[in-house]
Parts: C-alpha cells; structure tokens; sequence
C-alpha cells in the first residue's frame, strides 16, 4: 500500500518496499498483499485492508484554501479513498495528530469535528491515536476496512481489451484550487466578469475542493467483478494510469473523452484558460476511481452508473505495448504537459 | 488507546474520546475496546491490537542524542511498547514518514534501516506506509498485534490487596538524557571523573538511550493471568500510576523500592545528584512494564523473572482510598519532585 507521493522520491519508495521485504516472513499467513498496492490486505480470518496517508500544512493544504474543519475532512477523505481504491468497506481508523503552538482549541475542535463529520458519513470508527507537538501541522491516519464476497481489485491487473473507465470528472481539483489561489486577482483584473460569473467562480471552489471518495462505486465494481484493474486518481491521470497497467500491457487514452466538468469550460473560457484538459490529467487530487473492464462488461457499467448516480466515462483501452502510455488528442499522439500538483 | 502525550492536553484528548463514540456504534461487533487503554482491540474473527504512536523533531528526540539510525529504531520501539503493555503479541505496522528537506537520503536509509532492524528483532512486519514532504522531521507508526489464550491486560483494572510490580529499572532513560544532554559540561568541569569514569559514562548512554518494550514479559503476564490491570512507563510512574489504578482504589508506592541501576547510583554518587529517585519516577521514556497482582502469585512472579530474565520489583499495593496515590520515602509521606520530560 506504498504509495507513489507527489513529492517522495520513487526510489526512496522502492528501498522502503525492498527492505520491507526482509519483514514479510515473520506473519507470511497473516499478509495477502503488502506494500505496492493502495492498501496492505492482511488477513486475520476475515481479512482486512489497512492503509495510511497523511496530509501537511503547506505541503497538502493551506489556510488560505481550507479552514480547520476543512483540514479535518480532508485527512480522512484521502484515506477512505484508498479503501475505496480496492472495493473495500472502510472500518476503523487511528489518528496521529502533530500540532504546532499557533493552532489553538477551537481550531483543533474544528479539525476534529471535520474528521468526525466525515466519519459519521462513511460510518467508520475512530479506535485511537496520538497526540505530539510539533512545529507544523500534520494528520496522519490509518484506516482499517474489510470487503465481502472475496472480492478485492487489485493494480496492475490489466488485460490487453480491457476498456478504461474513470468515475466522475477530472480537473475540478485543479479548477478549485486555481480559482482560490487567484481569486483575488481574477475578480480584480477580468472586467468581464458578471456578478453571476463570480458566483459560479465562489460555488465551484467550495463544491470542489475537497474530494468524494468513492466507496460505494468502488464496493460495486468489485463486488461485481467488473474490474480487472482499479486505483484512484491522486497524482494525476498522467501518473497514475501506470498503476492499473498489467505487465506486459500499454494503453491508449483518448484525450477528447476526459470527463470535464461544464462549468469547468465555461470558467476557463471566461479566463481564457485553453490548457484544461492537460490540467485535468496532470494535476491530482481527483480522487476520482480508475480503472479496466472487460468489454462485454460495458452495458453493466452503464446500469451500475445509473444505480449509483456516479458518471462512468471509458476514456481509453489496453493493448500489448509493454509500459507504453499513448495519449491521443483528435486522433494524434499527444504528450500532456506536466501540471503535476507540486504540493503547494 | 488514546494516550497521554506529555505535552498534549488532557481535555483535548477526552474531547477527542467524546467525538470519537459518535462512530462506535457503526462498527460495534467489530470494536471490543477503544480510545482509553494502551490499545484499541478490534475483533476481525481473531482479535487484533492496534496502536499508534509518533516521534518528533525536537519534541521526541533531537541530533544530539540520537543518530538517524536510533531514531528509527525508537519510532518503532514506542509503538511495540503499547502491545507489550496490553500482553499483546505485535504483528504488523504501517509507516508515515514527515520528511524535511535537510533530510538526506543516506540520513532516511539509516531510519529505515534502524526501523527494520528493530523489526526484525521483534518479529513484525511493515506492510505501508506513505511519505510526506514536512519542515520538521516526524515518524508517526500504526501497529497492529494480537493476543492468544483469550487474554489481554487492560488498564484501570486494579483490586484492594493488589501488589503493584514495575519492570526493570526506572531512571535509565532520564539519565541516559541528562548524561548526554550535559557531557561536554560534566567531562570537563568534574575533575575527580577517572578515565574510568568517563567510560562508564559514555557506556550508560548508549546501553540507555533506547528503551526496550516488554514483549515477552507482557506476553507472558497475560497468558499466565498474572496480572490484574497493566500498562507501560511512558510519561514516569508518578503520572502512569494512575492508568492502573482501577475504580474505586487508590494505593501506596514506596520510593525506597523503587528499581535503580547501580551504575546510575554510582554516576548520581560522583556528580554530586541527590534527588535521582524523584527524577525516576517523573521522567518517564523507560517504557518498563507497571501492573498489578494478586498476593498469591508472588511466587509465580519470582519465576517468571527468572525465566525471562527481566528483573521484577513489587513497589506498592492498591487500596480503597478512591483515586488516591500515596508516596512514601523512608516510612514518611513524600511528594515527588516533579521532573517530567518536557519534551526537550
């Protein structure tokens, strides 16, 4: 469950997951899949899925884009998208707390009645944690799930055929967190702006800045079968299409067919922004599920898509090119320019 | 298994326990016991412990004292502490790694290496993690463990009559601290320090400076049912007494018992420290092991002692003065100097 952070470097990762693999011994019976996967499966009769993540001021959030509560929200949010990444039931979660001097009560209670908040909406349960002092702040969390019906998708589990599939709409991360980060400049300098326009503007900040992890979409697919490969969507399309690509497989993905948000457009037409769509792949944060289905499986994507209110999108499909990633823009190869959320 | 952090406040955390029994019922048959003992215990069939705790940067530990290897290697000691204290048997971990840009990565491979190491001393195994750009440098671990025979040793658990027991030694780690803290000073303006001396010194820093968690010991007082109620020495007995004592008892500790090396007497005798007992039983970072038992199993406890190897020492006993700790010095009531680790 190692993931692949915006700003780690991927070697660091690979020396974690090889010396981790001098330990995996000692519980052999106990651990199905370890480091490499979004979650570590474990397994204990019923078997569990165990992850962390964890977010820091100035390298995941600032005060500007979220307040406390905000903050509390998020630290959980990315978690449970990690259960959700695998077609899992978010359970039970710990909480290591790092607060600086400057973050007072009241922040601290905002903090956590974001994290209770959400907690209470994907009915997980908070079993411990730790407090330290520290001299930014941090949340760190590791969360517990479980799945039925021995179903569990795994990356890198790709066939050649396959269709990709993504889950709602990419960008909006990237919309948000622009649009505030320059608010202030935008509604100052475009003059074209109508007062409409500026609520639209305020309206998409605070519906999209914080992700909605799919755990009921996730659950579906694997309860299903209708996922041969499944990851979500943290680092950017761009990133992490390689985490659902099986070996010996490439892919081809269809730029035109990236799932944008209509008001998304608009505000980048009003802002004369033209880059979106290598925004929307690049950028991160989406939170969004991605993943690979068989092609006779598309007419149940569409029902499940129906039933669960969550657009589907095929956006691409896997062929026989070993680690090879085309992007294809009106039918031409095209390289995305890189976006990449550089935290901050 | 919300702990005290020595910094932290106490009402944060039971702001915390209240807010997180909005989410118990969600995942009731699954939770045997949450925020409030060293462990959460959750039930997946077999049982498990799940614990976390986190060291940090001048809160924790600083370059003085420690090297990155040591750091790692205490990140993960903390944590294997809290199941030893609940009797427990500790299996797996996850890892979130805060990394500062002065963190090197020679500096991050000796963490990693010193938080293996440790792993594989005591038979756990890593199973993920995630890495996170910080300004200041965190290890935050989840661990998770189980118990056999149906046992597991909680705290608050004390009854009338109960002997109180402590592991080991206390005092090591506040000396171990102090000695290094203050070496240049002591070695060059304590004139009647022989070559002798100073080897003594520098040795008692390295055989202290890390705790060692009770693995073996707790394991074996909860499977022979030895022990009434249990935790470890985190914060200095002064403040974990507290955490045995159960409802409705208080106790006696009797400070010219209390466990002390001799070569920390002998260090105490030659720089001239008196009041090294109060500084034993308030420092606290010894992660020994404090429980309670029934008078009848004296004798089985001298057994074990030999058989583990680790010293035993009866300090005290609970009555029925309710929430009422007495300290007695040389048969007379004693108020111990307060010297809890400030956290640097």
């Amino acid at each position: 469950m190692l993931k692949k952070e915006k700003l780690s470097e991927t070697g660091l990762i690979k020396e974690i997951e090889r010396l981790s693999s001098e330990t995996q011994g000692f519980n052999k019976s106990l651990i199905i899949k370890s480091i490499g996967d979004d979650c570590a499966i474990v397994k204990d009769k019923n078997r569990m899925l165990v992850s962390s993540d964890s977010i820091t001021e100035n390298v995941h959030f600032n005060f500007v884009l979220y307040n406390f509560y905000e903050i509390g929200k998020k630290s959980l949010l990315v978690n449970l998208s990690d259960i959700a990444a695998m077609g899992g039931i978010p359970r039970l979660f710990v909480l290591s707390l790092f607060l600086p001097a400057y973050v007072n009560e009241a922040d601290i209670k905002q903090t956590l009645r974001g994290i209770i908040d959400t907690a209470k909406k994907y009915r997980v349960s908070l079993i411990g944690g730790n407090i330290s002092k520290a001299s930014e702040f941090s949340i760190s969390a590791t969360i517990i799930g479980d799945y039925k019906d021995k179903n569990v998708v795994k990356r890198y589990n790709s066939k050649k055929g396959e269709l990709i599939y993504v889950s709602g709409e990419l960008g909006n991360s990237w919309m948000a967190f622009y649009l505030n980060s320059n608010k202030d400049y935008i509604f100052k300098n475009y003059q074209n702006l109508s007062p409409e326009d500026k609520k639209l503007i305020e309206n998409f900040i605070n519906k999209h800045k914080l992700p909605e992890p799919r755990i009921n979409l996730g659950r579906k697919l694997s309860v299903g079968k209708l996922a041969g490969s499944l990851t979500d969507i943290s680092d950017g399309l761009v990133k992490d299409i390689f985490n659902v690509i099986g070996s010996g497989c490439g892919c081809e993905i269809y730029l035109d067919e990236i799932p944008l948000n209509k008001e998304l457009k608009y505000i980048c037409m009003i802002l004369n922004i033209e880059d979106y769509v290598d925004k929307a792949v690049s950028f991160g944060e989406d939170y969004e599920l991605l993943w690979t289905s068989e092609k006779h499986k598309e007419k149940e994507l569409l029902k499940l898509s129906k039933s669960t209110g969550v657009k589907i999108k095929k956006i691409g499909y896997i062929n026989d090119n070993p680690a090879c990633v085309n992007f294809l823009k009106n039918g031409a190869a095209y390289i995305p320019k890189d976006f990449t959320f550089k935290h901050l």
